[in-house]
């Protein structure tokens, strides 16, 4: 199953996605949050659509998308998870897994604006799998950790360099930026998602190719992360772990390349679709 | 106006603190989260306790009080913001604002236990003044910082030493574990809080004074902390803003000295009332 949320910024509605189209599934009564994820939503909705599938309306082709998922309680994203970005960045491949929080206030919509923000000279772009949690997990084993996971989706972890590695040694202040996390389009289930560690992603900025990798460079697997993670803090129902970016970001070139207004920002992963973003100017 | 929240962990209702007693609002139909503050309801609720307060029941004497919010969309907390303290762990004065974040999970009531993570070896205390922000901030001037602030409460920003600081460069996993954010008592209003950079902040353990400061000694006040986060994230309505420690953490300590189970932790701030947390371990 495929979910999307479409319709204006803080007013989205709940939809599914399939080969005959994007249907409104609001008639179901729920948003995708903590509480759908944390009620077993996804095996409810899959029931109410098998019977109500066929009265849904179709979702009008010039829809808004936002993220496919409400605000959750935190997006937990995995640093240098790629060994080729490790390189590029000039840093050792980690002994564990590197865990910083974006803020939620970053979230946005997959075919957003990204806005630059004021005084911003170094925006870059990652793209990145993003986990969704499915039910509340804490001190969870690694051969148990995938029954915890709901799906996944893309996500593009927007960073101000400049900002993350020369304000004082947190990374939070070049990842909290608004819109500096679209979503999606969709969050598919992860029965739908085929072979997570075999996956190609991969960015485009202005048509051309700046990163082209797989999951299967992985350095730490996704059930790894979530066991990992869930001894550190429980991991919430909706909760987003965002799993690392290969080579190819603007910090890792030479000369470094960062973002400016009129650029776009194109990626894609396997079977998690593609998102678009222009870059506008803050105003 | 003082805010409390009472009752069982996640069905907590709001209360109102006076000097006749302790009072159920839960007539007022609101409880205290994003909607809440953004909604003008410090104000509101200031209105409706004026005409149906004489009308509320009491709170009863044994009910356990709750974070005097609902779980935020953030917890920006701000590292070595007290010279002392700074000293006291071997830093330098940061030129400007370490910044980070704790997970919202870790969010508990004021007198809740602190539960030590399993195979934790170096659980400290932080007593810190907390800032709620009480409307949308983003890129707000210094000069009008304080108009988007709420109120303030007493925090304790429990840190594992060893996650924060031998796990891999970033300071979150030891930030973040539940239990770890006892909030509280309550939310004073800005107007009723009094000079907020001349409160006295202290924390004991099993009685033994470790930490007695002055909110005379940030480095960095208020109203630049909303300025300067507010540059890199929009700040919701809601969210936490904790202030940094003052000296007297168990990591400063020569033997350092961390907590263990059956160990009794008590904090205030002028004004701001004062917690307990017993330290029980993880089952």
């Amino acid at each position: 199953m495929k979910l999307i949320r479409f319709g204006l910024p803080g007013a989205e509605k709940p939809g599914v996605v399939t080969d005959a189209g994007r249907f409104d599934v609001s008639a179901f009564g729920e948003d995708y949050g903590e509480r759908f994820f944390e009620n077993n939503g996804l095996e409810r909705l899959s029931q109410w659509w098998a019977e109500h599938g066929s009265t849904c309306p179709q979702i009008p082709a010039d829809a808004r998308l936002g993220a496919p998922i409400q605000r959750p309680s935190k997006i937990v994203c995995i640093g240098l998870n790629y060994a080729d970005h490790a390189r590029e960045t000039n840093a050792a491949i980690p002994a564990e897994p590197i865990v910083f929080f974006k803020s939620t206030s970053s979230l946005v919509g997959p075919n957003d604006n990204l806005v630059i923000p004021r005084n911003s000279e170094k925006t870059d772009w990652e793209v990145e799998l993003a986990v969704v949690i499915g039910k509340k997990a804490s001190y969870v084993e690694e051969k148990d950790a995938l029954s915890y996971v709901a799906g996944y989706c893309l996500h593009n972890d927007y960073s101000e360099r400049a900002w993350q590695l020369e304000r004082g040694g947190q990374w939070v202040k070049g990842k909290s930026c608004d819109t500096f996390a679209p979503l999606g389009p969709w969050l598919v289930t992860k029965e739908d998602a085929g072979d997570i560690d075999q996956l190609r992603l991969w960015l485009t900025v202005n048509g051309q190719k700046m990163q082209d990798g797989n999951t299967s460079n992985f350095i730490f697997k996704i059930p790894f992360l979530v066991s990992y993670l869930s001894q550190f803090m429980t991991l919430l129902p909706g909760d987003v772990i965002s799993t690392g970016t290969p080579a190819g970001v603007g910090l890792g070139m030479n000369p470094q390349v960062y973002l400016k207004a009129g650029d776009v920002i194109e990626l894609g992963i396997d079977g998690l679709g593609t998102s678009r973003q222009q870059a506008v100017a803050y105003k």
